[in-house]
């Protein structure tokens, strides 16, 4: 199984439109990629590892799928309408992990 | 739900032991913290958003809790023995995020 992951940094005086992220981007992701999406998981920071440090990240994404080819045959011929899609919840560059999952 | 995010950013010259860290580091956690932990994840990083890009980080923990206070209350008696065993496996120092479960 491998993990794609989507980092927002939680930077100062960005925006980021966690309903809409939760409501629309992510059924538009799951529609669009069908059945190689095998799950998926949104997360909004609360802190980090310290009492009142800030959170490093504002918001992660996660999409699993069996395999990197299926990330890739599933996600490619819908890059440019996903991508297209992520000023409209936000000015943050995303950052982007593809990992294996161990455990 | 909440979850904590260990993050092991993928530093050039740095050492991760993964076998450590699935084999011996997460049960030890896993056993310490105890029926609070409601699961716990691991990944490896295999690359980044771009075709032949690194990975930004080497390896990531997932630990989820029905609260923060969970976290905090069944963290806390075993902080010291748990953040002990880092050097075990690892010279690089983690980053945490707490977060909220929203999907």
């Amino acid at each position: 199984m491998i993990k794609v992951s989507v980092f927002y940094a939680n930077e100062p005086g960005k925006k980021f439109d966690m309903d809409y992220y939760c409501n629309t981007h992510m059924p538009l992701v799951q529609n669009r990629l069908g059945t190689p999406l095998k799950s998926s998981a949104v997360e909004a920071g609360l802190g980090g590892g310290e009492p009142d440090a800030p959170a490093p990240f504002v918001a992660m994404g996660h999409l699993y799928f069996d395999s990197v080819e299926d990330f890739q045959n599933s996600f490619g011929p819908h890059a440019e309408e996903i991508m297209g899609d992520i000023p409209n919840y936000t000015d943050i560059a995303p950052t982007i992990q593809v990992s294996e999952v161990k455990l």
